[in-house]
């Protein structure tokens, strides 16, 4: 199953999801527009594909489990851009939310895409015991344990002088969890036993790093048109990042071992259970740095 | 069990849930800062009392649930009060969480308060089939479907005229959806038959009702140490209130007859069911307007 079909099927979900009836339109706009924005939909597509790598045959009720962390994903990503916070006028060649709808309804819209997921979520059929496993480890990744409060210690260190140790610990809340869920909800649902549940779980923390550094690298090695924002951002403000802790080949290489970890726990679990990781791996490999 | 024993173990079990050694002191600070700003706590009370009424025996685990609300409840109430929003420095007399903390940490703690009451909530072992529903409901009065799409109608308002059923309709959903996930809750979590839980969602409808109906009555009749913020400010901004719609006598009749709807209602259940809502009914005569 190419990851086309099965980005279009999320959409479906969330675009469902979205036309009931009820809903106040002009809310229901303001949170489409940020939603459709160009997101490349990693969270979903990790966990679907690890769902097949686990030999589960998709359905709607999966669909709906990945849609709510893109959901969560997008509203940090309006709030992170309001005035009060990173003031950014532009995300992935776009005008940013408040730009559009003003900064009172991009707050409101950020918190429907908070709380909507939940709803998402529960309306999916599958066990009343998987669900309620599953609403806690996205509450996990995404509030006071997880990105919250990464966003928190990110503020807070563009005040000071942080250590290598204390980026990883801001990238692993903010960025880190909320790309661990995908790994984890699909051995939840799989009903994988608790020992392959935190092997999955330490796949995702590799794979929350690797995306982080690749970003520092990308903010530095792209142009406007590939990441969608000004690039150089982090060196103007003097942010503290992977490549300026390491230089931008230590920290091409702290990607590369992220990677190698990655692949080395989908090796041994392929290795030893009934688990198909080619498109889990595919997917990974989209986080290489090409070096040509 | 009176209100203040309810009252000390709600507060206990907040208290609790935040205190994780993993978690962001700097973060929690300004979480805790509002929650305990001396809101009455109405809305786990009424679902605490509820319960009690149809015979339970409360447990920490109704804590959990009954606390869910409150933290999502308290969320709304800082993000309210943002200079994007209503740009207010005072609420319950005590500075707002932004004026104390700064924006971008308000919007934040404003975050962490709508994602970790999922996570409290199904911390609490009632059954999974229970757990699953209430997150429903909690989603259902909070998102796009409730609390904050009548927000969202709130702001559209004040550019515009709007009728009597267009304050209605943003009432039910701003402050109405949330005042009825208590009664619903209790039902839910009491294993009432569907009509029963059906009889309580009107019962809540009715109270979110009067409660907003009161609080416009107090804004022209209560001075700022009882309400804790300067009176009046409705009728300077010229807002559609009930007062405004219905004059002052009139919105007290009106008060009082969302108030017998909801008594009629209690009076029912409990003449064909096993309810006994003494204590219900206390708390339903606190939203009487003294009319000595």
């Amino acid at each position: 199953m190419e990851n086309d079909e099965l980005l279009s099927n999320i959409d479906e979900t969330i675009r469902e999801f979205y036309s009931e009836k009820e809903l106040i339109p002009h809310l229901t706009d303001s949170i489409l527009y940020s939603v459709n924005a160009g997101g490349k939909r990693i969270r979903p597509l990790f966990m679907l594909q690890t769902l097949r790598a686990f030999g589960i045959e998709l359905t709607e009720e999966h669909y709906k489990v990945a849609a709510s962390v893109e959901l969560i994903h997008t509203s940090s990503l309006i709030h992170d851009d309001l005035p009060a916070m990173d003031n950014d006028d532009y995300r992935r060649g776009r005008l940013t939310n408040h730009k559009v709808y003003g900064d009172a309804q991009a707050i409101l819209a950020g918190d429907a895409l908070l709380l909507d997921p939940y709803n998402l979520l529960v309306s999916s059929e599958l066990s009343a015991e998987i669900l309620v496993k599953l609403v806690r480890e996205l509450s996990y990744a995404s509030g006071s344990y997880g990105m919250v409060a990464g966003q928190v210690l990110d503020m807070d260190s563009e005040q000071k002088e942080i250590s290598l140790d204390e980026l990883k610990q801001i990238h692993a809340l903010k960025t880190g969890r909320m790309l661990t869920f995908p790994f984890v909800a699909a051995a939840i649902v799989a009903q994988a036993d608790e020992k392959i549940v935190e092997k999955l779980r330490t796949l995702g923390e590799h794979i929350g790093l690797a995306f982080q550094i690749r970003d520092d690298i990308k903010d530095v090695t792209a142009d406007f048109a590939e990441i969608g924002k000004t690039p150089g951002k982090d060196i103007e403000e003097d942010k503290a990042t992977y490549v300026k802790f390491l230089g931008l080949e230590g920290a091409k290489e702290a990607l590369k071992n992220e990677l190698y970890s990655a692949r080395q726990i989908i090796k041994k679990l392929s290795d030893e259970n009934d688990f198909w990781p080619s498109s889990v791996l595919e997917l990974i490999d989209m986080l290489d740095i090409d070096d040509k």
